[in-house]
């Protein structure tokens, strides 16, 4: 079985490190990555990049496509490159998995058609203006199409797609291998009980990351 | 105010990217990766790498120190630039973060003496026969240094460590710039309370997983 983690331009990092270090755990599983060419893929911040060992065109099909997001799916969503080689190996994929905004690059691909997706909380409306069925949850399920609220939320949605592949037990494994059993330090039980002040500053500084991406030069 | 996260060879890519999500999020934090050389550090898996953009000796200061774990510590931990680059850069730090077994690191580096520390549940013992003093929490501070339990932990110490540097508010706002608000589907509070058999499977995948690392080419 072969998972194939798609990258574009100022993706955020743990949206595709969450799922991987998941997925990548599962017994037999195959991981690689692929972007439009082979090579280093900027993150966000521009702080680092990852490499891409698969250019697009070289891979024919998958078993698990995984889509992350990030302030780069701004400009990706009109990336044909990118929107085709979605909408071809998801064609034949077992599984495809959304993370973030991500869940909007499967959307511009066209493979969302009568769907239920969860994404982040401040790109609900986005998808929802788009005609698709968006339920407020950490991760939801649709037939093949898994899909993943904002970030952190690729783990809790890759270790439910673990329990789909390989079983509750396996995934508990892989649970007890990367010791999730989170606390967060400040509380807090959803996105939607952050008062409204905290999400408009935050949807400001997603803004200006968006913004930001075309005018900060990678540091590597 | 400067990040400085260092790679090696086998870190496991949670280890590291979990914090940097949370910590480059600082107002005002610049982030930077040091290795080594510059260049492609490889993850525990192969399957990709992640660029450094500077050498240990270009270093010369950092506010924040920050060590990730992984198989590759096993050698990483005998690697004598790597312990001195701590040591140094750990003398004038304002915060040391270590991660999983990246804490044996720090104790390699010799800066653990007399100090209380978290490590992943499987690491614990060898630094208590190392006679540090090891507490089974998710997250653990003394003074400056923090440190976390195993992979995942690293979101939950870099939240609590960014409201030790920017204050509460701010970490509460990274907490919804990540949406942290975790819920594993299969439960499970700590891994001292999965069952003596699943943690035996664990321990048996992370020492293939320590002894693979040579003789596994990087896939770029």
């Amino acid at each position: 079985m072969k998972l194939s983690l798609l990258l574009f331009d100022g993706f955020t990092a743990l949206d595709a490190i969450g799922g991987y270090e998941v997925l990548s755990r599962i017994p037999g599983l195959s991981f690689e990555i692929a972007a439009k060419e082979r090579g280093l893929v900027a993150t966000d911040t521009r702080a680092f990049g990852i490499t891409a060992v698969r250019a697009f065109a070289e891979v024919e099909t998958t078993d698990v496509l995984y889509v992350p997001g990030g302030p780069g799916v701004e400009i990706a969503k009109s990336d044909q490159a990118l929107c085709t080689c979605i909408r071809r190996l998801h064609a034949s994929s077992k599984w495809t998995l959304g993370v973030c905004n991500g869940v909007g690059l499967l959307a511009a691909a066209g493979v969302l058609e009568g769907k239920t997706v969860t994404t982040n909380w401040d790109y609900r409306e986005v998808l929802a203006e788009q005609g698709i069925h968006v339920v407020p949850e950490r991760y939801a399920r649709d037939g093949k199409i898994v899909t993943s609220a904002g970030v952190s939320a690729s783990i809790d949605a890759a270790l439910s797609l673990a329990g789909l592949i390989a079983g509750e037990d396996v995934a508990k494994l892989i649970q007890l291998g990367i010791e999730y059993y989170p606390r967060p330090p400040f509380g807090g039980t959803s996105a939607d009980d952050a008062p409204l002040a905290a999400r408009e500053v935050v949807r400001k500084v997603t803004r200006a990351s968006v913004a930001a991406l075309g005018t900060t030069r990678p540091a590597f």
